[in-house]
């Protein structure tokens, strides 16, 4: 994590550690692109002043979008959303102690809001593209973060034309057994 | 409604008015248990301020229950929860202009909750049984409640010999026809 | 299990040794709080006139709760409440032998019930929070076990702001890393 | 209903009136086969003492099947079956007023019995499949009774063939037309 | 397996052996009843002609039920309920190695039969289930087995009682390291 | 339907006239095809031996295709796809009287089906794009079919462009009144 | 819709002029922000070169943010994310056609986007949502459109109190007929 | 995999390497059929260009039929579907690194196209039955490819009497244990 010195445009939140290896992937997005960000656990039930706190001062403080990610009955977009006017993008996470597995309870606690206070929701688990879409988002005012992402998008682009050159160079069978 | 001189001790809330043809039911049953209550207007994502300023009362002010009704990624009652340890009972509600059904997203949205902030869930649209739940709550403290519950209780089981009477006597088709 | 002495307020019962250890922390909860409590094994299904002498007996006995958990067509929590004017807090098990996964087959067991017999449905192996769920409802009153329960979500809280500080100082790979 | 004279051999039975327009077709087919059945409401919830009634003296009235239909969080047919050795057959009941459809409920309520209590579940409202199915266990022991649902059988075999004669003189469109 | 020399009165089906292990358990009940059974292969979608063929003769060989297991797109209890007026028992039964979990596929699959065509649909893997449902069929008109499956449930009652007082005696903790 | 005298060279069928409706409009796209077709009702359940005539003899009255339209717990499709090499093409229907509405019943059983046994499924009442695949699978050897069809893609691609000019000339506002 | 003048920061797109009741809310909010749009039917389907257009050019135009809905096998949004690096806003539109209801296809196939290309999803045939999601995007770099968005947020605001005072006047019955 | 020299029938894509251990099971069994093909990556959402290219140029190479596996927001499929009028077999993957299980997305992201746009959909993960399908379209016109189909099948028929003779000669415990 290099990005102390940054000017924080992006807060990452998550209700709990256990979300963490999941989140963690937001923030190495932003990496990426060079933006700061800052990182922090912030509990919509255990902590819902946290959760004012953040989304009351989020448009003073310039920040540009908050990532939030929660599992379960996951409240902890919406009600960023309920205190801000600053895009507040949702990670549905599947819990793996309980039923439900993200896509039928987190996801639709997140991405089904009421008129008038959107949640940006991205896939079950896709923290990575949480932290694309801050930076697209930033990019809309920032050529030069947009044009890393659009740099990023042609590697994701070249990586399948070298894999389908290796994959057409060694034959199916030998790729799979490189998988391995 | 003749509750107006009664004692508080529920407060029955939702985030629209478009939910009060389902919530009536809540307060239909208190009136008949003899409950005094209030009825609100408290969204979650509109006025989170409201719902901190409920949660956080509610205890000091002698609340035995909270009833929250709310549709679509259903927040109110786990919020709620979050502030108090008044017991929080959610109605999960069925919208019926958009997908899902109530089942889909209120029902998980409310149910799955983490550790530390339970909501006793009802059933999709079941009001009433708020109403009666939160009576049993009230009841374990305060007999003639509880013994207006069972008295209740009583009554649906007469119903149930009437009806099957009444079968008996002038046979399935005659009742059907009876039923249009 | 220090609970033998305390006045019994609280059943837990669930219909198969298999569910014992999702609902020992419900137990684990009320012992938390100096609530007394009885464990036993009652099934809907195998012994169904169990559920009958507990249910009829619940109010006299002067039970605040019964907790019942069970997975699959999960009857226990309904059938009791339909024998007892005491408040039902029902538990969804997933069980893990057969499909459905609690979500698909005993949530809806449990929460969908008809109008007169409600069941205070918790989330999917949320036994922790039935216990708690149980302790507010007995706390309404009894302030001291209110208290008990506040002082709970407090250290919850608490908990929320030390992760978040030990998170700043070490990072969010460090803090990974000591999780593994 | 002229089913009155017969041995009854089979019981439909259902918790609430709103139900009967689903169920009376079992009772429409039973009529068909020439098999004596009796008609009721018992309600799981509601009276759990008309379950164990029914289900304790099932066998020794010499009941070849009971028929029992339910919706929402449907415990009827499996609490009969707890109670009785003589096949119960579950109808899942679509309910209109609240979510689930029967298909989510209904339907798992009644069909994910545990070890030893199963139900013989039939499709969502279809109580007429209940009534042949009933007449498919009275026809293993009384050869006249599984003519009759042979019969049946063909009926509809050559209500195809007829079908399909039509459909071939007179063409897809005018058939549609025909059919308005 | 000692059923060789009884009456073959309930055929045990099922499409591939990898279902074997979830079908054994039906024939150990029969087993368990008495019942002479016989058990095969006989794939719907490879085998059709087996499926007529099976079908057509049950009822003439005296047959007093088919047991019929299937997973995925599960055609099998269906097909032959559509060639026999034997009472057919279908088994869904979880893939794992594609998608749908039994719950979502084979269940649907064998219980949403059409009008006139009933299969009598067990929970998903419940293969004991359906053995002990084919012994309440023939139980009907053979006392004998009635008993036999009455004394079984006897059985299962009485292990909840064993259970319930070892609990008691070891406590929940003690029982719970017992189970490890 | 113009199309007697044509080659037959695909078979549309489905279990029941209330089928009709919707397996129609693979008719009608057949007939701008001009591709000839017979259409049938065939049961799965009630005339499975038409199912075992029509797919033994598909390949050598040299059909291309067999569109089969099927509802609820739907084995037409793959029943035919049991019988025969000529690819089928099956169409999950939305029944309307019972619970499941075609996404959660039809589709599965017809989709979900066993190695070696494929049945090319289109969405949920498409039956106009079983035909237009019936037409893809005639045109890859029939080019003439193939630029038919080509056409019609393109007549699609034109309409989009149609509409789009319309709305930039009088507004969605006025567009919208247009569609009343 | 006065929106003509303004500069075009946001390009609202739909499949098929059946999304146009929907869509249309994305324009009303954008009216109401003063934000410039274009509004054009693209379908991923039919007009695969529009999206390719739409997208290449997005970035090269300044669009701040692109709007699609579509419904069934929604791909419309995840087609136009695949060409461009300006935020993409998905808007799943529930079919009245077909099965499946917006939640159970459109949601899935717009929501579950591979890593390195997100969708920002908002809720089924929410565009009213996607409409303030796209000038929260826009505002982040400009605060005059972020003030009326905050501006709206606190009129919802208002709305609740107003309706809370209404009902404490009248109470609820009388709210209710007032609403009819 | 020997299929080099065969003139290429069929196309086999998928998005990603992983992937790749289940479409390699189309290729099996192009090969057993003696059928050539092509096997590649080609990602809707990375390589839209790539899409583009093998969709237009499909029909005019004389590709017979696209192989195309996705999974998540499965777009590959309907995107290949919208370029081309050769027939286009899509097959779900089942992710098993986010929720959904291919049942919930991938399923309804592929099989749900619009009017005009049909991809011949097989079951989750069925790899296998789209080359079986792909050989089913080239046989319509292939004599011979349809007799290899057509001698598979027989194969698979002979497998289950194999079986059935061996599970009948050692029994079902044998059985199990051989399979061990």
């Amino acid at each position: 994590m290099k990005s102390e010195k940054l000017q924080t445009k992006v807060a990452i939140v998550m209700g709990s550690d256990s979300d963490l290896p999941v989140m963690i992937n937001a923030a190495k997005m932003l990496d990426r692109f060079g933006i700061g960000y800052e990182i922090d656990f912030v509990s919509a039930h255990r902590t819902p002043e946290k959760v004012t706190a953040l989304g009351e001062s989020a448009a003073k403080r310039g920040l540009f979008a908050i990532i939030a990610g929660a599992g379960g009955a996951a409240h902890l977009p919406g009600m960023l959303a309920a205190e801000t006017v600053v895009p507040v993008i949702g990670v549905p996470i599947a819990s793996k102690t309980i039923g439900g597995g993200g896509f039928n309870d987190a996801l639709p606690s997140i991405v089904q809001m009421p008129p008038g206070v959107p949640v940006a929701t991205v896939g079950v688990n896709r923290a990575e593209n949480a932290g694309i879409l801050a930076a697209q988002i930033i990019g809309v005012s920032d050529k030069n973060v947009q044009k890393l992402v659009f740099a990023y998008k042609k590697e994701l682009n070249d990586m399948v034309y070298n894999k389908s050159e290796k994959l057409k160079k060694i034959g199916a069978e030998e790729y799979l057994k490189g998988m391995e």
